[in-house]
């Protein structure tokens, strides 16, 4: 350990922290960087034999710090530094922190893709650098050979060193190990690896596997298990690098499109559960060979898991009968973290491999939502973000580091294209985005597969390839919007028959009228049924997220976070002009990908993000909206297009809104009749 | 909690502990009792419904604590309290004490076997009343039904339960029972008993086992797996009270008849070693079948076991090779307490039950010796105790509180019958008993099957039906300390062939003489060759003794215990002759039968014992015999009978010894060359 320092000992700064300190010179550098807090990875206990702790010496005056940082600086390459270099190679610039120590002021780069041993890594997802202190990390002891004298067992002596160079105490370790012990120790000359799980301070740690020798490979996975898509990432615990991604459809489709479904096949059929299960399951065990056999990372050195899914998914893949979550109360059977391995989920990994489940935040607001939160950060800053996911079930939550409520909101399908007459799922040959012109009230569109509108020379013969097949989600928001704002459409969601004398594509259609975006086969038209439809599935999600910032006692949000897949296609400022969502500066509103499957990263590369979410989910207040009398009148306002009363000044600024009609709010409510 | 005392509050005494403490009135009487650090079980929590926390209340002046007790000084019975007596009994002056309140001044009896809901125990071993502190123990909770407003998951309102009502913080549970906690909830209309694993003060507690409502049974083993012979026992964690007891053969014997030979069968076949552990397993399985199946205990109410075994029966027992066992350095795979389950053992119990084997003392001194130190505790007393327990190795433990050492000697097979000419393992018809007339030097022998001597009246009716088979151990040990005795054998093993003038059992025998006990079929004579090896290995015993004597810097012991099978058979009086033992008053040397698996009932019934073994484990100081150079000139020393040097006063008070002769070391010396 580092002794006490003084003003005149050298300053060592480290990048890309910031963080630094003072430091007596000949201070090892693993252990001043380790003093500050600054995570570097080693798995050979500074033997310079696992390379992961290599650093970038930094030259010159860095006056913003005033440090003069040379290579005088720093101790000379010692013969293990050499030698490594010449088995391993050491790139220009690199060394060892384990080997050097520190002679004078450094500015020294701890870089985030270390690659070692010439294994090539590569980046398939997550920009973001997620700080380092996975539950699983691997660490190499050399154990002391039997003595009569002092008659230790193998396992014993291994431990002991385990707390003398890891200061890991009395570690618990698995029946499955104890018959290994004795031959890994010979094999590898009394020097072992040792993957060492401790995932809360202070928790005990337990020893998972044991290698031969010094062992530099631990991988862990990150996945999202959605109704629709199960999505997988292969991570090095070592480096942080995703190494290989893979997604797949969720197999259980075949049992049921939606959860509901899902909820009632296990209902019906005394054997539901275990098949839904065991083709999650099967489908996860898939996509980990996928990206091990992409990435040639064995199975054997997969260690941790971590797992976010909405609440139903959650207990299907944890064996747990969701029965309870097809009605109310809407009861989970665990809603905090679970704690768990791979082995008893069936998956293939290392055998002594651990899982970890995000908690759940109610019965409708899953450990996917908590993902999400994770990943933004709601809790962590200071403005109102607003976070959606928008599926059947919508996930909100609303907050700030004071304060974070959530709810779900029963959308339903229409966004997913059931329940409108054209409607369909996004897929090559659907239409994915409208413009209408609002003198002539003519439409052009884009179809999935073809970068070209249908105004645009070329386009006759994509469609001609892909067919012009349906409205996706994206275009079922955009196409009412846009009719909405061609004046089509009233506030209240009423096609304006009358303006079938301007465009014969306003027709009637019984008592109603209907507006055709597409003469073919199939011919695609928006009916008012569709608007309907439309109309509910809207307001259902704005009535939520409207009660939630009644909760917070806001009129309006400081920015818009849009997670999951149906968030990445939607147009903001269209999502608005429905109103979808509240106003928000357009600028603010943020489509965010896979944000659980992000979350699931955070926790499995650092636990202290396990321990942030765990408290998080905690600390959210969760909305009921079916125990709130008001949530229906705050439905029944969100009908309008927009809303009946709510301004959206931020919206306003960018598109030319029709003049809001007074009257539109009774209107809507008679019509609820 | 009580809050605090003064000296008019009413003074109540706990029996038979005789822990006292002053409580103001109204203090529950149960929490009183804890607050004491007093035992009282109690599974429903205060209830009244589980009957657990019986106590007896004494009537009358007790002068020496100066409490008048009366029943006038405790509440009357409650509602609830008379509802229990209803369904299920109360006897006669019992009450409940979490109905109870302290009134007066009180003096209670806790019952050691509280019998409850009339289910029958039975006393089948062990007289020994263990303070009890299981680290398995019941908690029944009330859960809150689910409340959307509040949406946490089943499982974690039945963890707050147990945090609120039982102090149980954050148990971790299997992934196993997460399916079967929302039926288990609602079967039990929200009351659950939960199985709580607790072993370590300051560990995680984890959730074993849940049952709807009040489950008021649990159970755990206590095995002891010789070379031999196997014996378990089935014990109420509740009660404390044995409530079967079953032994048989370790059926290994087929692979080899002693240690040694096993581990050869090890080495020299592939599946030697799973072959191995299957069959011990399948033994303790069907001990276990046998003990519920006579107690009427299902084996799902089994929920934790304690095993103890020496150091090859220990690794094969939990599927470990050992090779390294059976040659030097005799390195054990792990030599401290094991942690696992019956499920990973392959055991018949609850699917959550845990398993605890206790710590190996070192290569040659098993977690059978632990077993026995924590019985007997030298580490617990003042005065200088020897343990001893002999088998073909013999295990050695000398100490007391101060300092204990420990050490194994390798006696052979000896004492078992092998290597002598008449030797037998005990059967009916071996001779178990011998006395031989100094004047006539005509022996009298018993054995087993009779309790006639040879000489008495109706034995030749009991010989022709059991017949005269042999020799087993105890009589190998009486007829050489007799014929010591008679002056037929020299201090140095000699038999003294001039006697076959005065009586011809002594005869010649090639070069050497013999001496014969029963002319008949087989024809039972001690030979020259009989004596050696039974000096060989009373000397390796004896060697052993005295070289940890010399460690402890004494030279005599104050007490001696005699472990196993065979230190109940042997007399001890002819095993000091013999110089197996060294000197002691008779009086202090006791035979302690399965000491190993009483400590393992220790352990199991309360786990601070747990901590005690693994502590003094620790302490004891391992003495290799090979490494002392010493050693072989104390086991040459010891080949005299009953010893070169080394005076016997206590014995020379109760035997007339023969006079010994000056020259006899020498003597023994050169016919070792």
């Amino acid at each position: 350990m580092t002794t006490a320092s003084s003003p005149k000992d050298p300053l060592v700064l480290f990048m890309p922290s910031g963080k630094r300190g003072r430091f007596p010179v000949g201070t090892n550098l693993l252990e001043a960087a380790r003093s500050l807090g600054v995570h570097v990875e080693s798995v050979c206990g500074g033997r310079a034999t696992c390379g992961r702790c290599q650093v970038d010496l930094q030259q010159g005056h860095f006056a913003k710090f005033g440090i003069l940082s040379s290579c005088d600086h720093i101790s000379a390459r010692s013969d293990r530094e050499e030698r490594y270099d010449r088995l391993r190679g050491l790139p220009e610039g690199r060394r060892l922190s384990c080997s050097a120590t520190i002679q004078g002021d450094l500015v020294v780069d701890v870089p985030q893709d270390t690659v070692i041993n010439a294994q090539v890594v590569r980046k398939a997802a997550g920009d973001r650098v997620i700080e380092r202190s996975p539950a699983v990390r691997l660490c190499y002891v050399e154990v002391e050979p039997p003595d009569m004298a002092r008659p230790l067992g193998d396992l014993d002596r291994l431990k002991a060193m385990l707390a003398r160079d890891w200061h890991i105490p009395d570690p618990a370790v698995p029946l499955r190990l104890l018959p290994q012990v004795q031959k890994l120790l010979r094999q590898g000359a009394w020097g072992v690896t040792a993957a060492i799980h401790q995932d809360e301070d202070g928790g005990r740690p337990e020893i998972l596997a044991l290698w031969p020798g010094l062992h530099n490979a631990a991988y862990g996975i990150a996945c999202d298990i959605g109704s629709t898509t199960i999505a997988l990432h292969l991570v090095s615990l070592l480096s942080g690098r995703v190494v290989a991604s893979a997604g797949a459809p969720n197999p259980q489709i075949r049992f049921g499109e939606d959860l509901m479904s899902r909820v009632s096949y296990v209902m019906m059929n005394p054997d539901g559960r275990e098949a839904m299960t065991a083709a999650v399951r099967e489908a996860v065990n898939g996509l980990i060979g996928r990206v091990c056999a992409e990435s040639g990372v064995a199975p054997q050195d997969i260690l941790d898991a971590v797992f976010v899914a909405n609440p139903i998914m959650h207990h299907l893949f944890l064996g747990i009968d969701p029965t309870e979550l097809g009605q109310a109360p809407f009861a989970l059977a665990v809603s905090g973290a679970v704690h768990t391995t791979t082995a008893e989920l069936g998956l293939a990994a290392n055998p002594g491999a651990r899982a970890y489940l995000l908690p759940c935040v109610a019965g409708h607001v899953g450990a996917d939502a908590a993902g999400a939160t994770l990943a933004e950060g709601p809790h962590r800053q200071d403005r109102m973000m607003l976070l959606v996911d928008i599926g059947t079930n919508a996930e909100i939550v609303l907050g700030h580091a004071g304060r974070v409520v959530a709810a779900s909101s029963p959308t339903g399908p229409a966004f997913e294209g059931a329940e409108i007459s054209s409607g369909q799922r996004a897929a090559p040959g659907a239409i994915e985005r409208v413009r209408i012109d609002p003198e002539t009230l003519e439409p052009r569109f884009r179809i999935i597969g073809s970068d070209r509108w249908s105004d645009e020379p070329g386009f006759a013969a994509d469609a001609a390839r892909l067919g012009i097949t349906g409205l996706c989600g994206s275009a079922i928001i955009e196409v009412v919007a846009e009719m909405y704002l061609s004046g089509i459409v009233s506030a209240e969601g009423v096609i304006d028959g009358s303006l079938a004398a301007r465009n014969p594509r306003i027709a009637a259609n019984g008592r109603t009228f209907s507006y055709l975006l597409h003469e073919g086969s199939p011919r695609i038209a928006i009916t008012q049924n569709d608007l309907r439809a439309v109309q509910l599935a809207k307001a259902a999600l704005y009535a939520g997220i409207r009660l939630l910032m009644e909760k917070q006692g806001v009129a309006a949000v400081d920015c818009i976070r849009l997670a999951g897949a149906f968030g990445s296609l939607i147009d903001p400022k269209y999502a608005m002009v429905l109103g979808l969502i509240p106003d928000c500066a357009l600028s603010e509103v943020r489509a965010v990908g896979n944000a659980a499957g992000t979350g699931a990263m955070m926790a499995l590369l650092n636990r202290d993000h396990r321990r942030e979410i765990e408290t998080t989910v905690q600390r959210i207040e969760k909305i009921e909206t079916a125990l709130e009398p008001h949530f229906q009148q705050l439905f029944v306002d969100a009908m309008a297009l927009p809303h009946r009363t709510d301004p959206f000044p931020h919206l306003a600024e960018e598109v030319a809104l029709p003049r809001r009609d007074a009257v539109s709010g009774n209107a809507a409510r008679r019509r609820r009749r």
